[in-house]
């Protein structure tokens, strides 16, 4: 469990999580794309050595990707830990973690170095800082590619200057059920945000959750591209939550309705697959955030999110499973997050 | 309450009830649907008189439709006390039961005279003899309408003979959804065998509850026709035990998902329709009666049966109430009656 699905933070009645990442290249070093091995697997070596002389210091774990289950890899991905990319058998990488995984580093994806920190709620200053400090930190042993003019050099045009990407993972059922969503997305096309669903990119929006990212990395510091992102953020938390407000004055026994069915749903299915829990999911937590259920924990919905996922089915299971398998011990584990609770 | 409804009885895992009832007409008086006023209040006269002399003993209350309210009317007709065609609001008649509802006499229906009996389970032969004792008792205070090549004589042709129809309530969900009710009904057309749904003639078999009844009154005794029922019910209630258990073998997680769904939906719904209601309670009988939901006390499914219906609902909220209305009314009974209990 990472702290993202273990605790709350503020504004989480919308707002999931908030992530932010820098990508870093290190200089003499080709870029990662060239599949140099040789290069690649000193480049590991030589984080390996300086990670290790903070590694107690920081409570950071060296997970060799080259070793690594694809149950496992698949576990880091459904987390958030680590990207869809680095799921690749011939792959010379690793992932860094500390203790509560807040701050988590892949090296050797398509940057040397993605530092990145996710926090639960509306904290995308705080998981800044994590990342910002751990890049100081290793900016003393090596050289970061960098040019006066340009900023931080990275494998893909579109990441250089900041190297920063900023997204929060927000839950917006009232804005798609009434399609005020369509709006959101337009104006966000033209600030150069994008709104994807939870898994990045190809990832459609299930279960009503957003991922909002920033575009721009260059021309802009820091401090204004979050400070930015900020803004379009808590814009979308007051729409959302007004939306909610007016339908709960407008019709409050059919969304009732809708919520509690899910529920029931949820907490008696014997299988069910992803994309239909993600739906009721939504709304069981919009029943909880919209105080309609009031038995069970809130911080229940984010661990079934990760949870209910197939590498983590299957690495609570101990092994693979068919889909059929997955979707009954998905059941399980929704009928027991489900239980009702003093909270 | 009626007794079918608070009661179970033998086989009731596959027969809700059996109903017996015999059609008679009263000697000098023309049908009802001669509209003869005078005739159908003097016969009403009569009738009360000569009830009103064996009504402590046997336990009776004498309705006068003329004096019942719409709602009350309503309520009769959906615990199966009384037919459709009493609903209509000039109808001099009468309906009589006594304390258990497991004799019930409709008064100017189509014929004079119409004794019904419902019991809970298979129970024909036992509602047969409620109905005869009864019919016999009368007999000895009046003359019913009777031709020595005919038999008694009813108003529509096809109940002239022994003015007998038995029936039973069935619930088969496994045949239904395995499609092979076609054969049965195939198979009951070529016996003269009639099969609808719970509310008579045009009612739609909602819920998967079928009403499987005679229809020929004439060239058999009583005994045959109530023995060739039996016969075809139990044919019936084997082959649905057998197709349960079948589905049971083959794919028994699935058969408990919709059930425990169904259970979900119905135990945490704020609003819901009557058809809908009655698709999800025919899964949690089938729990119930397959021994895969034991925290629901069985009864409670018929009684949720009557309990459901527009009037009943009505009635229990104390007057007229709107579609919408009647919706969360429903919802509230059907999360009532699905409370887990120690059956």
């Amino acid at each position: 469990m990472s702290i993202w699905n273990e605790q709350l933070g503020p504004d989480s009645d919308v707002v999931i999580s908030s992530r932010v990442r820098i990508a870093r290249n290190i200089s003499g070093y080709p870029y990662t794309n060239m599949n140099d091995i040789n290069s690649l697997t000193n480049l590991m070596e030589e984080l390996n050595n300086i990670i290790d002389k903070i590694k107690k210091q920081l409570g950071l774990t060296w997970i060799d990707l080259r070793n690594t289950s694809p149950i496992d890899k698949l576990c880091y991905i459904e987390n958030h830990l680590m990207s869809m990319e680095m799921l690749g058998g011939d792959l010379q990488g690793a992932l860094v973690l500390n203790k509560d995984d807040s701050l988590s580093v892949m090296i050797n994806e398509e940057d040397h170095l993605r530092i990145q920190s996710i926090l639960p709620g509306r904290q995308l200053e705080m998981a800044y800082k994590i990342c910002d400090d751990f890049e100081q930190r290793l900016g003393t042993k090596l050289n970061y590619s960098y040019d006066e003019k340009l900023g931080f050099l990275t494998s893909c045009p579109t990441n250089v200057g900041t190297g920063l990407r900023v997204s929060a993972m927000m839950h917006l059922p009232a804005l798609t059920q009434t399609g005020a969503i369509k709006k959101i997305l337009e104006a966000c096309a033209k600030m150069g945000v994008a709104v994807r669903g939870a898994y990045g990119e190809s990832s459609k929006a299930e279960g009503n959750i957003f991922q909002i990212s920033n575009q721009v990395t260059l021309g802009y510091c820091e401090e204004e591209i979050i400070e930015n992102m900020l803004h379009i953020i808590n814009q979308i938390i007051e729409k959302e939550r007004n939306l909610r407000q007016k339908i709960l004055n407008s019709d409050k026994i059919s969304l009732e309705d809708k919520i509690f069915r899910a529920y029931g749903i949820l907490a008696n299915t014997r299988r069910i697959e992803s994309n239909e829990a993600m739906e009721l999911m939504s709304w069981v937590r919009l029943g909880i955030d919209i105080k309609v259920i009031d038995f069970i924990n809130p911080i229940n919905m984010n661990k079934l999110l990760v949870e209910l996922q197939p590498g983590n089915i299957q690495k609570r299971a101990g092994g693979e499973l068919h889909p059929a398998q997955r979707d009954e011990k998905r059941a399980d584990l929704c009928r027991q997050m489900m239980k009702k609770e003093e909270v």
